[in-house]
């Protein structure tokens, strides 16, 4: 859902956009492709990683290491990966849980595994229609960026607002890759708040300042 | 820190208030009743809960059980405890981390201790000075309340909005005592804006909807 609204609206922004999946024949990737044109492409994820200058993991977060560690160190050595994954899992209650946090992260996993990859975990706080139509939230909302790579998280920032229309003073760079820790744990309150209280996904946490 | 605040604040607006510590003549304790005059008075924390109608939990997290244990179920029969605290320790490498979490909060353990007393989950997402004065964060900014007794929400969120200011429209129920597993997983981001992107703790979080 996530990696199908980012690349839709890629390919929309005039983007070359292949989408990754374990096998290069996916059907729902291909579905998505046919759909939009001579610019989406299909392959596996190691393909699909190879070809972008940019890469967006976007898989489900328990899975997101599995699938890069299919493409291996090479295809991804000195590129920007924009990190979108909270590694959540359903605990033996039914509830939505993190399935680590507090002292790990999925972003500093990726990292760890990838350090000539410059890893930037991003967009993982909002659901994926505002991730790229911001709008859809009135005023002033913020989204969270961290990485080691500053260079790397200001060219995101860039991205960002080109790509998906984020203001980039309301892109909030808060630290080193270790702060995806922070990040990943805004879901169990973003779980509660979209399905007790809000009933739909389209809100988003703003910073207030006061003095 | 926020018990000295919370209880000036209280005896500024009236109420008798017992500050409880690990003994009747706490030092600190005494220097802060002294200062109040003579609606602020000490005692053991086992004394200091039988004294509230309203018991405030708002020692360190890491030892609000030890504290509470202490004072023991009887004295906390019935009663609405405002539970304040987060779990936070220093991890190895000296960042903050929670002790528990994700699949655990300090408010269910509270709530699962003391069965028969109406455990609230609140003002844990905000500074002290916050908590007391939410207009030193200008326009809407939201709190995040829970726990199993709906009575004993809006009576706190009636609380809150008569002590402190907060406006009840901006005091959000997120449901039953394991939500606070959420409001207490904000600290992590939380301690990185304070300590790395604002540099001081009055700020908070609103909740902004689209449609």
């Amino acid at each position: 859902m996530v990696g199908n609204a980012l690349g839709t609206k890629l390919v929309q922004n005039g983007h070359e956009v292949t989408m990754g999946s374990r096998t290069a024949n996916n059907e729902a990737a291909q579905k998505w492709a046919s759909s939009l044109g001579e610019r989406a492409h299909t392959a596996t994820f190691r393909d699909a990683a190879a070809f972008g200058e940019i890469v967006v993991s976007c898989t489900g977060g328990m899975h997101s290491m599995e699938a890069l560690e299919s493409v291996g160190v090479e295809p991804l050595r000195n590129k920007i990966l924009i990190d979108v994954s909270n590694p959540l899992q359903q605990d033996k209650d039914g509830s939505v849980i993190l399935g680590f946090c507090n002292t790990d992260s999925l972003g500093e996993r990726i990292q760890s595994a990838f350090p000539a990859t410059r890893v930037v975990k991003a967009l993982n706080t909002v659901n994926c229609e505002i991730m790229i139509e911001p709008s859809r939230v009135p005023g002033d909302h913020n989204l969270f960026i961290c990485g080691n790579d500053d260079d790397a998280k200001k060219d995101v920032t860039k991205y960002l607002s080109e790509w998906f229309g984020w203001k980039a003073e309301n892109i909030i760079d808060v630290g080193d890759i270790t702060a995806a820790r922070g990040t990943e744990m805004m879901m169990p309150l973003w779980m509660r708040l979209f399905q007790d209280v809000i009933g739909h996904p389209h809100f988003n946490y703003h910073i207030v300042r006061g003095q």
